[in-house]
């Protein structure tokens, strides 16, 4: 049965399931300018990759370090994809442009269909296949809010891996949804921090209901994988390879594009670690790197965390616990406060190094909303459109509806393009709070610079 | 851009959006026997059109008495199917098939991707629609656990009507979810009883903490829609133009199964008010009554709500407050009390009459399953598929299941179906009780038929 995709400019795009792209595209060897190594804290040295297997699985080890322009997407995940189901469609937000009265086309990738309700599983199907192909027995991970921690434990049952989530305290138990969710899928959840570690022993010795936080959750979860022969710490974002997975997206949105006739002016989606955003656009960057398209390519980020619009390109922990390697990036600082915003995905004090860098050297702009701003293009979205949006993902959208509307002033018929990367049905409490005219706008955290980097 | 649909006995079917049917069936004129009219309560004589156009809109009026064999979609509402999106696709169940041993093959019509997370828009939006063209202001409803009120809220908000829902009070506060996500899209919510109805005050003045109930919610609804001539109360289930629209299921299920070039061997799904499984078998029951399919039917209920096992096909209520005519069809009396399962989708007494007359007749079978055996299924397939289903839809699941492991014993290589109508991520803390064994079963209630019923 033959299926050449569907395209209509006025509905948007879909691909046939044998459309679906059998490589992801790693932006590394295309880069204006090489990515500065990781370094050893301690010695200040380089890091290679024989120092990361003790921790990841060897081919995603290898991914990382590799400059290799294309991976194959093995067998097995290309089929666990088309079941999310993927291609996922490019659709015209047409009842949003009419509400804004702008000339401009509005596109949105749905990613939201995924059975967690966003982008994640794109790389967490992907890690927890290797690691299985790797003889490995356990999946060691952390979540906060549960967004990767949900799309690791549907991975998991998968492809038939034990998961262990370490899920910060506080998180657990005012929002359990994502929680029961991963016990569903099968995944044991502990609450961090827990009884499973030394790090957490001791910070429960001295308090019996310590809230938790995701440094803690990442050290327990490192601990517990180092302890452990057979296992293995998988993470959501941030790190190259993670960032390749989830290209899936863009080289779909590239042939949906194609088949429209269609080039986007503009591309915008929110940034926490930066593997939503980057998967979206980097095909297209490859290519505006080539001087084949002149698409504007804008990160949004939370005025809560600004890690690119007020923080620094400079070396820093990947994590508050100063495990990591340092890892030269966007960081608004390992110990700066996260303010409590809804878009817990967004609490990310860092940013993906090759995203940093491309914000560093202009090929990428940012910029940053206050969280009632966000929602008040999510609930405009909802009404017109009819889908909910994450919390998340409705950052880039609200750079979107901004967009149309200065084209509203211009009469300019830009092609925007946004990644709805997941659905808000899990974040209903937020939608609550501004419903009612609760929500409330954090002030952006005072930024504590590692120490290091002062010098 | 030519797209012929995709289909792999493998993987599934997927149609192209310009697949998307472009009528609704209505099964009234193919019936083996006629429907028996409904009858005014006090005179026991037959009611018209014209009674029912206080109530409903007109052309749903028109439709629930129409003989005629195809109805057409709007071309608003085929666009606005589009955008859920329709088609969904019908998936082959592959990993549960591996997981049960099976030879059979189990697919499912994958429902759960609307916005709402159920194939209610699928009516809603026609309802929503046929009331806007007709010069109406105001929707008023009423639901339980809220996934009709959501529905019908996104449809308002698409046809820019006002809609009111009177949700049981005690639903509103121990599942607030969909209450938020109605007034997201721009509800009004009132929890029932309330202030805005001579009903709601009486109770309220009673006791001020009424935790309210679906009969009173619904007498609400009728009481606030007669007061006011622009508006209109618009109805999830049962009727037979609510059946008909959800015919577009089956529709699509037909075509994805003749591009793979399969007959289902059996077919089964979940019923509340019946208008789901209608949606999706009706079609086939019409091969099949002209001697052109063998496919069995086999309808899913609740043990604690056994209108189909253990009722009666009889006259009754459709309404527990008796506002209704008298319905012919499987009740277990509008008085009996139901217990509280978490589908709460289908804790409705009686059945619709279209499907009351085709199990009465033996054309439909139907089985009833307690909802610890429903979760047991629903786990495997979030374990296998990935996919959360509704605790409602699961109830078919069930079937299928139990079907496939029937196969695995005979080595019949049956070809399975189930609609998976919606997905459970609203209802997580019913997969937490069961997870934590803490999920009871409940003795089918004591019937209490209505006295009329015993004459």
């Amino acid at each position: 049965m033959t299926f050449k995709g569907y395209a209509d400019p006025d509905y948007g795009a879909v691909l046939s399931p044998d459309d679906l792209p059998k490589k992801w595209y790693n932006i590394v060897p295309d880069l204006p300018e090489p990515l500065a190594p990781m370094l050893d804290s301690h010695t200040l040295k380089p890091v290679g990759p024989k120092q990361f297997e003790r921790l990841f699985p060897k081919e995603l080890v290898r991914q990382q370090f590799s400059k290799e322009r294309w991976f194959d997407i093995p067998q097995e995940v290309w089929e666990a994809y088309r079941t999310l189901p993927r291609p996922t469609p490019l659709v015209r937000a047409r009842r949003l442009e009419k509400f804004l009265g702008t000339p401009a086309k509005i596109f949105y990738k749905a990613e939201q269909f995924s059975p967690v309700g966003s982008m994640k599983p794109n790389t967490a199907l992907a890690q927890a296949y290797y690691a299985k192909k790797q003889g490995l027995e356990l999946a060691v991970s952390e979540t906060g809010a549960g967004q990767w921690g949900s799309a690791l434990a549907m991975s998991c049952a998968r492809f038939q891996l034990k998961a262990r989530i370490y899920m910060v305290r506080v998180s657990a138990q005012q929002k359990p949804g994502r929680k029961i969710l991963m016990e569903t899928y099968g995944a044991e959840v502990l609450e961090s921090p827990s009884e499973n570690t030394e790090t957490g022993r001791k910070l429960l010795a001295e308090n019996p209901n310590h809230p938790g936080s995701l440094g803690i959750a990442i050290s327990e979860a490192i601990e517990d994988t180092l302890a452990q022969q057979e296992a293995r710490y998988l993470l959501a974002s941030a790190f190259n390879y993670a960032l390749a997975h989830q290209t899936i997206m863009g080289l779909e949105a590239q042939k949906q594009f194609e088949l429209m006739d269609l080039v986007p002016d503009m591309m915008c989606g929110c940034i926490g670690g930066g593997s939503n955003y980057s998967g979206f656009i980097y095909p297209f960057v490859r290519e505006k790197l080539r001087g084949r398209i002149e698409t504007e390519f804008v990160a949004c980020e939370p005025t809560a965390v600004p890690s690119t619009t007020r923080g620094r390109f400079t070396y820093d922990y990947a994590d508050a616990a100063e495990h990591t390697p340092l890892v030269k990036m966007y960081s608004i600082g390992h110990s700066t406060p996260n303010p409590p915003i809804h878009a817990g995905g967004l609490r990310f004090h860092g940013k993906a190094p090759s995203l940093s860098l491309l914000i560093h050297l202009g090929v990428v702009k940012s910029v940053a909303f206050p969280q009632t701003k966000v929602f008040e293009a999510a609930k405009m979205f909802a009404q017109t459109e009819g889908v909910i949006p994450a919390p998340e993902s409705a950052h880039g959208l609200r750079y979107a509806i901004d967009e149309a509307i200065r084209c509203r002033k211009t009469g300019e018929k830009k092609v925007i393009a946004f990644n709805n990367c997941g659905h808000g049905l899990l974040d209903l409490s937020a939608y609550d709070e501004y419903n009612k005219g609760k929500l409330v706008d954090w002030e952006p955290p005072e930024i504590q610079l590692f120490e290091y980097l002062r010098k």
